[in-house]
């Protein structure tokens, strides 16, 4: 039972059928899936979710899948956190962290993961596939072997050790290309065409994939006892996950889950080595400009983002705005949200911390403003970068009088 | 409003007013929580528990606190998965993972850090410490840095620079000690002594701490329906865990909310290179003799675990078993878990994994039993074990026709 009615065209408005489309066959723009929200208000309540497991597939009734056949690991319904300390360090009355640490793989890509590979499933896709720097390999290769699929993950050749681990140890087919991400991605645009009965989620099923990232507002909304927030800080790469969100907060009023419309600001995190859709938006202007990045948020750094367009017309539309932060902003950031709220969490975190400090200074984010910050990967996952800034407080010898030495001055030097 | 009676010796019963006490005066027991479990069997029930925080605080009636200003960042009510794939690799009809990978810091850790520390500062401690080699140092100084309170974490200066730096990060002081654990060990209990209004979590409030371990069976009984499970596997280190689970599930019974009496066979996991309780096990003896600890499977590394006899009574009076692996059996456990149920856990859930398929071997852990492997700690934090022997599949170059080699030659092998 599915409530999809068609995927539509972004550009031209032209339908089709919920297959494995994602592209427009008259304008190539891209394709987005459309419900029938009025049967939608008649099934769904507050009630029937809050009985729903206590995953992203609560709200099933407003993701694109057919059955209960679900290709899940338990991704979302991760918490929302309070956030007083750190509120209190920025000079924020209402703050909250959506901690999206804490889903299976470590990351908010396990989301959209889950929601790809059942519909990819129910679309007769028995394979696996995606081109990814990190987060999404892993997440790929974990719910793949937990479905039992075949998965082929492609990742360039040079990667960190410790991500090829984090996905090779699953056991699907990990690709190393001897190239850069780009060439990754290249390659594997051609291979999509030449294997249609594969699932690049990414790829041919990203439509599909990238409604998974509305859950990410349908918790907030839900967590927040039913109610939208006043403005959220969302981390873009390609910027599906902005749009999403916003998507998700306005389908929730559309069913009749919210009593309000909501008013949500949404401002853009990116980092200052890989900002074009931040520098579009300090420009003034709608094309954005593709950049070559180079920064320590690797999970964030695309240079030719998607829906870098799209992202961009509803922060201004919605009042907010982009923010972009240095590598050391990053690290303070990760820091900073460590420090006051015990999140440890990856340069993607660290670049929505950071942008969210500079949006307050800037008046962007505003004191009384119930403010949601989504932090979306785990920092186990990327303890190199912090490598060299982060090490003991003090190396002493096995005995107490090196502690107490140590322990003296610092009282000391603390009057 | 508490429900703790006293502190109890386990040795001598002598009763001790809840303090921060962990040993007896008289006869140098440890001790342990002593609950009033008929006025607890009064107020409590499966609708109140449901209806409480998604964390081990909805059991807060039975765990040694007295007020509800928690130092909590959401331990507990991780998932129990049903593990289809991995049951039928192993022979097991009825196998379920509790998930504890999926803890705020990535470990079972911050179960019983969440107790110790809302204990330690009901009681006016007011400085958090602990000797930890890293789930512990982890933990605590996440959980410190959460609750404003200052914190001393102790650990030995030639770790791992990862485990370093995911203690650090927190902000606490991070005090590396030139010698070895057993150097580090030593020198706190030294310490602990000398600074009495310390919260040492494993040391002076270690009777606190440990009672946060018996949420990981209130979970599980919880989430079977109101069931105890027929066998459970547990990783020992200090087999703290382990005897906690077993009070876990008896108090269930006390208080009324389990129907049946629990017949948990309870079945204990070490790895190879530290063993002492697996090895009196195997020899029938009561007296575990120390040794010293040589494993991939650092956080199970205790050669003279304090509740070692205890656990092994445990084990025995249940019916369960010990078993001990090898390192290259940690790894195939931590792949096959992965492989099959797609969670990545840390060295000591890899001796979970390959001690439960020894014990299915044996005929210890049976078909039909529904049984629950007790997966603790998260592979993030142990990558490096798994770097010698994981890596891509292939590496080609960025063509087509490279890739579909590869692939053309995988077919046909697989022929
Ligand atoms: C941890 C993390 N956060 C945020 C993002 C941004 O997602 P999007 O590409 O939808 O903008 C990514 C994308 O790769 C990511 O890995
Ligand atoms: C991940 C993990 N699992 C299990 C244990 C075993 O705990 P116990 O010392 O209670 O036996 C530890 C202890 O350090 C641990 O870090
Ligand atoms: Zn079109
Ligand atoms: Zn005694």
């Amino acid at each position: 039972m599915s409530y999809v009615k068609s995927l539509t065209c972004k550009e031209c408005g032209q339908n089709y059928e919920a297959k494995a489309y994602h592209v427009c066959e008259f304008c190539f723009g891209p394709l987005e899936v459309s419900y029938d929200y009025d049967a939608i208000s008649r099934s769904i309540s507050r009630e029937s979710i809050a009985s729903g497991p206590l995953s992203i597939w609560r709200y099933r009734d407003l993701l694109p899948v057919e059955g209960s056949d679900y290709v899940s690991l338990g991704a979302g319904f991760t918490p929302l956190v309070r956030a007083e300390r750190l509120g209190r360090a920025l000079g924020l009355d209402d703050l909250w962290i959506k901690n999206d640490t804490l889903n299976p793989t470590g990351s908010f890509k396990d989301r959209v993961v889950s929601v790809a590979l059942t519909r990819a499933r129910e679309l007769g896709l028995k394979v696996a596939a995606c081109a990814s720097t990190g987060n999404l390999a892993n997440s790929v290769a974990a719910h793949a072997a937990w479905a039992n699929m075949d998965s082929y993950v492609f990742v360039p050749a040079n990667l960190e050790r410790a991500k090829i681990i984090t996905t090779a140890i699953y056991g699907g087919n990990l690709i190393a290309i001897d190239g850069n991400y780009d060439d990754v991605n290249r390659l594997c645009a051609e291979i999509a065409s030449e294997v249609p009965d594969w699932a690049f989620v990414n790829v041919n099923v990203r439509t599909y994939y990238s409604e998974g990232s509305k859950t990410l507002a349908f918790e907030v909304a839900e967590q927040l006892g039913w109610q939208s927030p006043d403005h959220v800080v969302v981390p873009v790469a390609s910027g599906s996950q902005l749009t999403k969100i916003h998507k998700g907060f306005n389908e929730l009023y559309r069913v009749g889950l919210l009593d309000k419309e909501p008013k949500v600001r949404i401002s853009g995190a990116q980092a200052a080595g890989c900002s074009p859709v931040a520098s579009a938006f300090d420009q003034g202007v709608d094309v954005i400009r593709p950049v070559k990045p180079d920064t320590i948020a690797k999970s964030l750094a695309i240079g030719n983002p998607a829906d870098g367009y799209y992202a961009l017309d509803i922060v201004r539309k919605t009042g907010g705005a982009f923010g972009s932060v240095s590598d050391d902003e990053i690290l303070d950031g990760i820091r900073l949200l460590a420090r006051t709220e015990g999140i440890f969490a990856e340069t993607a975190g660290g670049v929505t911390i950071a942008t969210l400090a500079k949006l307050v200074k800037a008046g962007v984010v505003q004191k009384g403003e119930k403010t949601v910050a989504y932090v979306t990967g785990n920092g186990l996952k990327t303890v190199e970068a912090l490598a060299p800034t982060t090490g003991p407080t003090i190396t002493v010898g096995p005995s107490l009088d090196g502690f107490f030495d140590f322990l003296n001055s610092q009282r000391r030097s603390s009057k």
